[in-house]
This record gives structure tokens, sequence and C-alpha cells, in this order.
């Protein structure tokens, strides 16, 4: 591992996207999303996917200046064709233009299609939360789950954030229908670590614990039936707004070559109730009750993150030194390639 | 049990509202509701409640008439005070009125407090999504679910249901974020059986297999800590859009006595996007995948209650004894009641 301060690997980010097109701002937006995922311990969703978006740029699976197209199907439903640009410039842009028009109706949706991969998604939950409104966030992927009883990947991981503003700042949940995430996986295939029981199944649907017998196989959903009912409505329901495709269909969020063709749905409330202290008191009554025998104490969703990344904020990033030599290796390329210009 | 036609059973239900002062079009939606339940096997919201019901109405604790008055907050936020209505009645008045905005808008919110239990979340979801309209519907309750790592019941079992049209109908989950109901830990104290590991804590914090104790604890969520955090936002958001009570400040759902203050959403959007075709190819896909071991079918949720149904529709409904002898006394009441006036 490397410890990295968060300037150090920022700049580096900004400056590979900048040499491959993207503009200034565009960068820093990206390159925020990737460190936030870094600042808050998912790596998976980090600066790891970095060399991946570049490549994409590259192979014109992405478009490095686009922020979709958007067009109203209604007063409070935007339609976003997102023209393959960068997923959290799409995402953000649509979100905002959606956010102004909930202050107005009280709720407004944002729907998009041809996005590329949006990231984390708890980066969007809390900045809207910050901005005082609750959302409700999904986005879908590559089939990689199986469905409750089924032995085959069919269904995206298909997380869903939740973010709602109190007076002591946003409550986020950020969580994938999967009961862990393929990263997890490739992880202990990586360190040849044997997966528990009940994560996944084969390529011939039977039961694994070798990982990488599953990443050729099926991620189990989280929570039995409920899990895979949940997961499968939010593909359903993601595709009804967007046109997304589906299961097996669904294309470029894991390669650097095929177009991006899942959705990603932001939903945005104006709560307007004044519960936000009401909201933060339970929060702490919750916080302080005792735990249950085995536990140490009762965990607040996200806040975990929360104070993980603000020790990092102070004493940098640990990166595995593969993405570390990666992003020095694009940043001097991107150095070396405007010195020429 | 007692096997009773559908119409006779509706009928008992219908003239025991009417008697207590219930209009016939809302005692029809009231007895419509709890019948569905019954028909598709969730006896817990079925017509096990009608005696609860009508002792609310007698106590002062619901009121008979009312369809809750409206307020629009925003174009698209229909902000409803139940005045402590039926929970079908002012619900289903509610949905109507934001499905006709979210047609105009594409996306419209009904935030509802102080209304009464509304009871199986898919038949609102199920309805919404026959008239062409997506929804998400969310309902708090009294604490009876205890957060991950935590002893105590500080959350409601925060059902969520999620409707979607497709070519084939509707496609409807209807899932609570507790592992189990309170239904289900009452049948088994009933019975005498022990719980299954895991489903429960006693009032102390530890764990128990003992119905009676557990009835006294707080139920586990499901999926462990995904499934608390999805109860526990759900919560949030639900107050922060109806200003409901939260935690254990939560009642009237369980009781005859005390006036409710849980709340109610309803989230309807106008899909719009000509996908049902490819839904309905989609969840077949699902449906004739091999099982996994252990598995004689991939089920889609909703499915086996819809079979249920057509054929309980042509059968009958089995109705545990005591649940049927009430029925019949209130009916009998009803019937000599109006006879005297």
């Amino acid at each position: 591992m490397a410890l990295v301060s968060v300037q150090e690997c920022a700049l580096a980010a900004q400056m590979a996207l900048e040499a491959a097109g993207v503009g200034a701002e565009a960068a820093r937006q990206q390159t925020d999303l990737l460190l936030d995922a870094e600042l808050r311990g998912v790596p998976s969703h980090g600066f790891l996917r970095l060399e991946r978006i570049i490549a994409r740029i590259g192979n014109g699976a992405a478009d490095p200046v686009t922020r979709g197209v958007h067009s109203w199907r209604g007063d409070s439903f935007l339609s976003v064709d997102g023209q393959q640009g960068l997923g959290p410039v799409v995402a953000r842009h649509a979100a905002d233009v959606a956010a102004e028009r909930a202050r107005q109706s009280g709720i407004a949706v944002a729907a998009i299609s041809h996005n590329n991969h949006i990231g984390m998604l708890a980066w969007y939950a809390e900045a809207i939360a910050e901005a005082g409104l609750v959302s409700i966030i999904l986005t879908t992927s590559e089939a990689l789950v199986h469905p409750f009883g089924g032995g085959k990947a069919l269904l995206g991981t298909n997380p869903i954030a939740i973010g709602v503003p109190t007076d002591t700042g946003p409550f986020v949940i950020d969580l994938a229908t999967s009961l862990v995430s393929m990263g997890e996986i490739h992880d202990h295939a990586h360190r040849g670590a044997a997966l528990p029981q009940g994560w996944a199944l084969d390529a011939d649907g039977q039961p694994t614990t070798d990982a990488d017998a599953a990443k050729r196989g099926a991620i189990a959903p989280f929570g039995a039936a409920k899990g895979y009912a949940l997961g499968l409505a939010f593909e359903l329901l993601v595709t009804a707004l967007t046109g997304a495709a589906l299961g097996r269909d669904v294309t470029g969020t894991l390669d650097a070559e095929h177009l991006s063709n899942k959705g990603d749905v932001f939903i945005l409330i104006d709560p307007q109730s004044g519960q936000g202290a009401a909201l933060s008191a339970y929060l702490e009554t919750i916080r302080q009750t005792p735990p249950a025998a085995g536990f140490e104490q009762v965990l607040i969703p996200g806040e975990r993150g929360r104070a993980r990344k603000a020790a990092r904020l102070a004493t940098g990033i640990e990166l595995a030194d593969p993405v570390w030599t990666t992003m020095q290796r694009l940043r001097d390329a991107a150095i070396s390639g405007s010195a020429a210009s």
C-alpha cells in the first residue's frame, strides 16, 4: 500500500482526466467522486476506476465533454439522454436541474439513460441532503446477482441510496442489493482466500467458496427472497423510467469498450416539514441504545465512512500499489503530453 | 378453520362496518383491502383486523366518515391530514388525487399523517400499476424491530411496496424490513412452537427462541445491517415528509384506543417509456431460469399470492375459527341493530 496525500492523488487524477479531453470542472467532479469513495473506505469505487474511465474515453465509449441532453416529459419528470458522458458529470447536472424543480413542485425525478458508471451513490445523496432535499437514488448494472432460488446471474447489483437532511447533517444509506460486491469477490480471489458459505454460485449454479469460480458465476442477493425482490423491483423500475437494458443485456460499466446502457434514477423531494430536529434526536436515541450481545455499539449507517473520511483527509489515503502506480503513470503521461503539445 | 365464501365474509365485514357508521363506499374499500389480504395468504392483514377497526371507531380513535384534508405544498406534493380516518379510505383517495397529478407532471407524492393502518401495501401498488403508474409506497408502524447490533425495539416494521406496470400485468413487491412479522411471532406463541434462531430478542436484548418472550422483546431486521439501514431510512424519510412520530413514540396501529401518529408516503410516477413488453420478457427469462440446488423453481415476487387469490376466489377462504366467529357476531349485531332502529 502507498500512503498518498489527498492533494497529490486528486491532482494526478485531475491531470490525467484533463489530458484525456475532460474539461476542468468535469474532471474535478469525476475526481471528487473517486476520491470520496477512497476517503470513506470504498476502494472498489475509487481510483481503481480511473484507468478504465480514461480507456473508455480513448475507445469512444465515453464522451469527455457532454453533460447530457435534457427533455421534460412533464413539469416534474426530467428525461436525460446521457450521450455516453461521464457518469458523475451527467448525473450531477441532471440532479441539480431536478432539484431546482423539486424546490418548486415538491418532488421531481431525473431518469437518465446512456450514461457511464455513476460510482458511489452516497456522494450524490450526501450533497443533495446538504442542500436540504430528500433523495432516493437507483442505478442498475451488469447482471452479477442470481435470483433467490435461481442458479444464474440475471440481476444487476442494483444499489439504492437514500438521503435525508437532519439538523445534525445528512443521514445517508447506500447499499447494493447483492450480499457482497463483485469487488469483494475479486479481493478474495486476489488473496487466494475462500469465500464464506452462501456468498456465491459457480458457473453451473452450484454453491462455491472458490472466489475464482464465483467470478464466473453469480453473487447471492442480500437478505434472501426480500433482497432479491428489492433488486428485481429496482431493475424494473429503472428500466420503466429510463428505457435501460435489462439483466444480461446490460453492458458498459465493467469494461472499456461497450457503450453503457444501464439507467440511473434520482427522485428528489423537498421535505418542508421542519422535522430536522426530531430526526436528529431519534438518531441519537438509536446511537445511545445498549448494544446487543456481541456488539460494541449501535451504528448509524454512513457514520463509520464519515469518520474514516475525516481521518483520511488529515492523514492521507492508503492506495493499493498498482492503483497508485497507474495513477502516477497516467499523470506523468499527461505532463509529457502537455509538454509535447 | 372455517371455509367461508368470499361473498359471505365480504358481506359480513361490509355490514359490520356500515353499522359502525362507515359509508357504503368506504366500507367497501376497507372490506376489499382485508379480503384481498386473506385471498393472497396474508391473514395478519386480513379480517383479524376488523374487530379492532370497529372498536377504534367506537372509541373515537378512528373517524368513519372523513377522507382526509388535502393541501398542495407544491404542484406535485400533496400533503394529507388523515384526520384519523380509515386507513384505506384516506390513502386511496390521496393516491387517486396524486395519481392524476402524476399523469400531468410525471411524478407526484402524497404524504399522509394521522391516518389509520393502511393494511397490505400490495393492494395499493397493484391497483396503481393496473392504472399504468409506477409506485413506491412506504408506511411506518409501532417500534417492533431492533437496530442491527442493538438490543431494543426502536424501529417500525417499515414495509415498502413497489409496483411497476408490465404488458403482462402488474409487478408488485411488498415486504417489511423486519425479518418476520409480529403476526408470525404471535402465531408461534399461539401454537407453543419455538422460534428459529436469529428471529428475535427478549425484553433484555438477549437472543430468544421463546415466542412469548419475543412478543415483549424485538424482531430482527431482515438482511442484517442492510435491512436495518433500509428500515431506518424509510422511518426517517416518512417522518421528514409527513411529520409522523418516530420509534417508540408511534402509537395507534396495534391497539384500539390511541390516535394513530405514523405516516404513509405514496410516490407515483408515470413511466411513459413504453417498456412494458421488455419488462414482461425479462420476467419470463427469470421465471424460466434453471433453479438452484434445493429449489423447484424461480419465483417472481407476488405471483404466488396472485395464484392463491385466483384459487380462493373459486373455493372460498379458510378463516381461523375465532376470526369468523367474531365476524358473524359483528354482522349479527349489525342486523339486530338495524332491525331495532
